[in-house]
Order: C-alpha cells, then sequence, then structure tokens
C-alpha cells in the first residue's frame, strides 16, 4: 500500500527536488545579493558568495546540500539565466552605438587574446620546466577566455550599459568568443595529432570552418533572424491571444541561442545578438495598444533565472583547492597574468575619452568559459598522461575563480573614480 | 581537433536541444491559442490541439519532433508552468470567499467520487465480465480524478475566476485531490495485498496517515507558511537588492508546492495554497514604493510557462489509441460515466443562485491525474498479470483525452449562457 502511494508521489519526487532546491539558491541570492549591496559591492558578488557558502557546507559537516551542484535541472535553469540576461543586455544597447566602437572593440579582443597566451606560456614555462611546450601551450590558451556573464551583470547592477566602456567590453566579447574557438580548436587539435603519433599538425580546413560560421552567424543570421521576427511581429499584430509579444521575443532568443550553440558559438552570443537587432521601434503597434515593452516584460524572468547563473557558477566552487599548498604559487602566478594579459587589452581602446582601465578590468573574469577550457584540457592526454594533471587543473579553477570574484569590486572602484 | 571543438559545442548540445523545444513549444502555442480564439474558444484548447499536432506528425511521415515527448527539461518547465499557473489562480482567489462556499466544494468532492466510482465499476463489469472484481475498483478509482489545471486556465481566458462557480470547482479540486489520494491507497493496497497471496485486506494505518498529512498540511503548513512568508515579506522591506518581492513570492509558492508533493499531495496544491493565503495588503509597503504587485509580475512568468504545459500534456497523446475498434466502445461507456458522474457534482451545491451545469461541466477534465492513476493500474499486477491490460489502458488513455479537450468549449457554452 504503502509502495502504490509512493507510485504517485514518485510522479512529483524529482519535481520536489528541483523546485526545493530553486527555493535555497533563489533565497540565497537575494540574502548574499543584499549584504554586497550593504558592502557598497554589486549584487552578483553577494550571489557569488552564496552559492560558495552552499557549496562548501560539506566543509562544517552540512553535506546536505551538495546534491544542488549536480542538479542538471537546476544547471539547465541557470543557462536559460545567462541566456536571458545577455538578451536583457542586448536589448539595453545599442546595436549602431556598438558598431560605432567595433574598431576598438576588435582590437581590444585581439589584444585581451595575444597578450594572455604570451604570459600564460611564460607562467607555466617557468613554474613547470620540465612539461612539454604543450602543456604551456594549452595553458595559455586557458588564458584568453573571457566571461562576459560577470562584467554584463556588473555593468546592469552599476547602471552602466550606456557607457562607451560597456560597448567596448560587450563587443570584445563577442569577437573574443570566436578567437577562443579559433585557438581551441588549432591547439586541440594539435594536441591531438601528437597524441596520435604526429607531428604538431596544423589543419587549417577546421579553422576556416569555424570562422565561416562564426561571421555567417554574425552577419547573415542576425539579419535574416531579424528579418522573420520582425514580420512575425507584423503578423502577429492581429492577433487577439494574450502574451504574444513576449512569447515571440523569447523565441527569438532562443532560437538565436540554440543556432550560435549548434554552430559551435557560446549560447549567449546568440542571445545578446537578439537583443541587439530589436530596437524599441519595432513594438510601436503593441505599445500603442497598451502592451508593455519587451525590456519591461523580460524583466520578472530575468529577476528568477539570472540569479540562478550565478549561485550555481558559485556552487561548482570547491574550496578544497586552495588546501593543496603545492598550487598556490602556481595558482597566483596564473592569475597575475590573466588580470595583467587583460590590462593590456585597454592599449587597444582607439576611441577618445574611453577610460582603458575600466576596459581592462572589464575582461579580466574567465568565469564558465575558463573552466570549460580546463575541462578539455584535463580530458585530452598524449601517450596516456593527461595534458592538465591534477595541479595544474587546480590551478587554473583558482585563477578562474580569483579572476572571477575580483571583478565586480574593481569594476565597481573604477566606474566610481569617473 | 573536429572533436575538441565539439568538446566545447557538447557543453550546449544538451541546451541547445531544450531551446529549440522551447521554441517549437511556444510558437505551436501562440499559433494554436490564436486559432482557438478566432473559433471563438478558449486559447487553452488550441495549446492541447497544438500538442497533439506536434506530437502525431510521425503519422504523416515527420518523425523529427519526437524526441520532444521524453524531453525530461521541457516536462520540468511544464510543471514548473502548472505551479505558476496554479499559483496566480490563488492570488486571484480570496480565501474567504473561497470558505464562504467551503460547503458547497466538499461535497461536490465527495459526490464527484462517489458517482464516477459507482459508475465506472458498472461500466467495465459490463464490458469485461471476466474480469476479477478488483480491476473494476481499479477503473472505478482512475474515473474520480480531476485536473484542475484545465479548468482553472479556462476560468482565466474566459475572466470568470471571481464568480461563485470558479470558487466551487477550485475547492472542490483540492478536496478531490485528497480524496484521490485515499481511495488510490486504499485500492491500490487491497490489490497488492491480494497479489502478495493475501485477501482484500484494509490497512486503515496508511489511510489515516495520509488524512492527517493532508490535514496538517492544509490547515498547519498554509498559516505557518503565511507567517513565515509575512515576516520575510517585513525584513525585506529594508532591502536595498532588487527584484525581491517577486523572488520571496515565488520562493513561497515552490516551498509550498514541494512540500504538498514532499507529503504526496499534487504540487498544484500547494501552489494554490501559497497563492490563497497572499492578500494584497501583504505587499502594501513595496507598492507605496512603487514596485509592481505580484499578481502583475507574475504575468510575464506565466505566459511562458502555462502554455507549455498544456501543450506537453497535448504531446503525450497517441492518436493510434483510436485505430484500435475493439477499445472505442468500452472507451465511450467511461467517457460516458466520466462525464455524467461528474454532472452529479453538481446536486452538492447548496448555494443559492450558482449554475450547478457549470460547476458539473468544470469537474469532468481527467488530465494528467487520470494518466497517473492509469499508470498506476498498468504497473500493479496480480498473479503475474497486469490489472489493467492494453485496452484497458488505451480505454482509460482515450476517457482521459475526451474529458480535457471537451471541457473548454462545453465550459465556455455554460458561462457565456447565464
Amino acid at each position: 500500500m504503502v509502495e502504490a502511494a509512493h507510485g504517485l508521489a514518485s510522479h512529483g519526487d524529482q519535481v520536489v527536488l528541483v523546485l526545493f532546491g530553486m527555493v535555497v539558491v533563489l533565497l540565497g541570492a537575494k540574502l548574499g545579493g543584499e549584504l554586497a549591496v550593504r558592502l557598497r559591492q554589486p549584487a552578483v558578488l553577494g550571489e557569488l558568495a552564496a552559492g560558495i557558502v552552499l557549496g562548501n557546507l560539506a566543509l562544517v559537516g552540512l553535506p546536505q546540500l551538495d546534491s544542488l551542484k549536480s542538479s542538471a535541472s537546476l544547471q539547465l535553469m541557470a543557462e536559460i539565466g545567462v541566456i536571458l540576461l545577455l538578451f536583457d543586455v542586448g536589448l539595453e544597447t545599442d546595436m549602431h552605438e556598438l558598431l560605432a566602437v567595433g574598431w576598438s572593440a576588435t582590437i581590444v579582443a585581439h589584444l585581451g587574446v595575444i597578450a594572455p597566451m604570451l604570459l600564460g606560456y611564460g607562467v607555466t614555462a617557468v613554474f613547470l620546466p620540465e612539461s612539454p611546450w604543450y602543456v604551456h601551450l594549452f595553458s595559455a590558451a586557458t588564458l584568453t577566455a573571457t566571461s562576459v556573464g560577470i562584467t554584463a551583470r556588473v555593468l546592469q547592477d552599476l547602471n552602466q550599459m550606456e557607457t562607451r566602456e560597456a560597448r567596448i567590453i560587450l563587443g570584445a566579447a563577442v569577437v573574443d568568443d570566436v578567437l577562443g574557438l579559433i585557438i581551441l580548436a588549432v591547439v586541440a587539435g594539435m594536441v591531438t595529432s601528437i597524441g596520435g603519433g604526429g607531428g604538431a599538425v596544423l589543419e587549417w580546413k577546421p579553422v576556416a570552418l569555424i570562422v565561416l560560421k562564426a561571421a555567417a552567424f554574425l552577419v547573415g543570421a542576425i539579419w535574416v533572424g531579424r528579418r522573420i521576427h520582425i514580420n512575425a511581429l507584423k503578423i502577429a499584430q492581429s492577433f487577439r491571444v494574450q502574451g504574444v509579444t513576449l512569447v515571440l521575443a523569447v523565441c527569438y532568443c532562443f532560437a538565436l541561442a540554440a543556432l550560435a550553440g549548434w554552430l559551435g558559438l557560446a549560447p549567449i552570443v546568440g542571445a545578446f545578438a537578439a537583443g541587439l537587432v530589436i530596437a524599441d521601434d519595432d513594438y510601436a503597434a503593441y505599445q500603442a495598444r497598451g502592451i508593455r515593452p519587451v525590456a519591461e516584460l523580460i524583466k520578472p524572468l530575468t529577476a528568477v533565472f539570472v540569479p540562478m547563473f550565478f549561485v550555481l557558477m558559485g556552487l561548482k566552487v570547491d574550496l578544497h583547492v586552495f588546501g593543496s599548498t603545492s598550487v598556490i604559487g602556481l595558482a597566483a602566478a596564473l592569475t597575475v597574468a590573466a588580470v595583467i594579459g587583460k590590462q593590456v587589452c585597454g592599449f587597444g581602446v582607439i576611441d577618445k575619452g574611453v577610460s582603458r582601465v575600466a576596459v581592462g578590468v572589464g575582461m579580466i573574469p574567465r568565469g564558465e568559459v575558463g573552466l570549460i577550457f580546463t575541462g578539455i584540457g584535463a580530458a585530452l592526454s598524449v601517450q596516456g598522461k593527461p595534458v592538465f594533471d591534477s595541479s595544474l587543473i587546480s590551478a587554473m579553477v583558482v585563477m578562474v575563480l580569483l579572476t572571477t570574484v575580483m571583478t565586480p569590486p574593481l569594476l565597481q572602484a573604477v566606474f566610481r573614480r569617473r
């Protein structure tokens, strides 16, 4: 009898766990965010800290919440959160003003890839002299990543989205994502080739393919997508069913994010692009009928989902990595290289009156992109030995954590000073 | 090299599929909803139809979308959708006005369980005379379920949430959920006992436990929960971080839904209760500061998630069941029993000036609850033979589908006539 009653209950078991997880994550986000705001810090720093606390309660004998880390459902909500965040950021960004800083953004992105690579190669070559050169190269590649989610969120928290600095950082982050993909394909391809017994062969075809796909997406899909969206909006003007504007906007955002992901780009690049090409005028006919603008309708969705992304990012931080003193030196050196490398970006700003320090600081966080590179470095192996051994992995995780956590206060200090 | 690039891409693969699925489901929902509205039907009927079409494209040689049916992620979004719907419905319902029709709701719920049970037992006893009596009993139990989601949504679509009929139906649905749990526990317990070689033993302890848990939840948890929520709101009044009202309301809804699910009740009962006990006044201090009321902030969330529930409900309908002529007779008889059984409900209305037909029609849809009962009937077996054989399962699925799809037009016709 009890089993039968459980039969009905088990229908809800999975849902119950996810709901409970969402409650814990969201309450943690708001408490952490409030604490950060009281300490005159951006709210996102508190959300990250709340995640780190919730994820490491096992250290003080409370391992009950550890299941939150491995929940695929919460992870999905978090991914939807960061996609909605970048869509929202795109909505707040004027495309023509972004294109106006296009050259600066492109140069910033390239400098922000070259400098961290050189410094990263140097650091591992000094700290791990007995390692083969491709280990240094993969470390160098890992340092190029930029996690635009953190910076975009801090700029929102600080109400600085309208500044030219913000536009340059966002534009550079899009270019950076494409460059990162190319570098990953080249470096991982060379390592795989060495692992297969060949030399460090450089195949140009896959690289050309990535460049082509990215270019096709950024130019073609966005404009075609915009045409489709605008026409869908026109057709839907005669619709009587409720909620059409928001659902069409969300579908447009998700479709471009999915397309970007399908092409191997980050889904958030697609979401940002979707928001970017939507103009306020597109919805004029709807607003005349008293329907609120999409930028406003999207806020309740971002209020619930965006904090989940940052709490879950914090949840994945395992404070044990700080326990191994052997990696602290390497981790510190990598972090310094990561920070200085992105400061070089600032020199790429050719527009006048723009804070180069702000741009450089905005490019610092490695976030989830750095973790993905680290994960691939751990998975690739040459002659049975993984490219990244456990201490290098730990050092990279510490670097990702420190660059992510230092950005909100640094960025706030830089923007406050202006 | 290609594998390595895929390593990065695979991070997004799962997300890409879910995003794509959401786009298809949401666009289908809006197109179906619009078609229904044009045909002067509630939008929800079009969402169900859109799901049925999307789920049966394999019949016309397009099986590509069949993966939508088995996506656990989309299912989770749908469950969150129906939870938010019932929370929203609870927000729109005044608790004191609901309690004012409490006696009617209680009698309606009891009649709506007894009458379908008697009719259901009779139908299977006539159509399947060679089956043992516990098969008839389980069929009878399956006919008692009420899926309040459909009715609540139709009442919203028709702007009839403020009527006494709506309150009686919603109140009865809550009582019905508890009664259904008790019946399931009793009947499934008897079948398990027979299957184990014993007689039709009736254990009272688990039944008493269910009643106790349900009572404790409905009275205790809701009032304690309300106290906690009100106090959280008071503390959060001094918060400077954004989005506190909506996040607290969502957390409160999800927490009570999770608690209900954990106790074996339907999570939507918890969500409805959470919305019910929130009063407009609770947010007075926030609204004085220009923050929109929760009932308004929740709308963008329901606009995106609620249609997913109804499209996914339609997606699960396998039109093949209509192909087997052998079950059509039994299915038709069960459907008639299911409809007439709930019409008897109307006689339970003791308030004056209330349409008994409207209450009876509102209780018709069996929806996902009927499918859960059917699934348990298929899973339980006596002497190696499942209680529900494949033709009985098909007949039950047809009954669930027909009662669910007939409710929106019937309910609209009844309310239009008044």
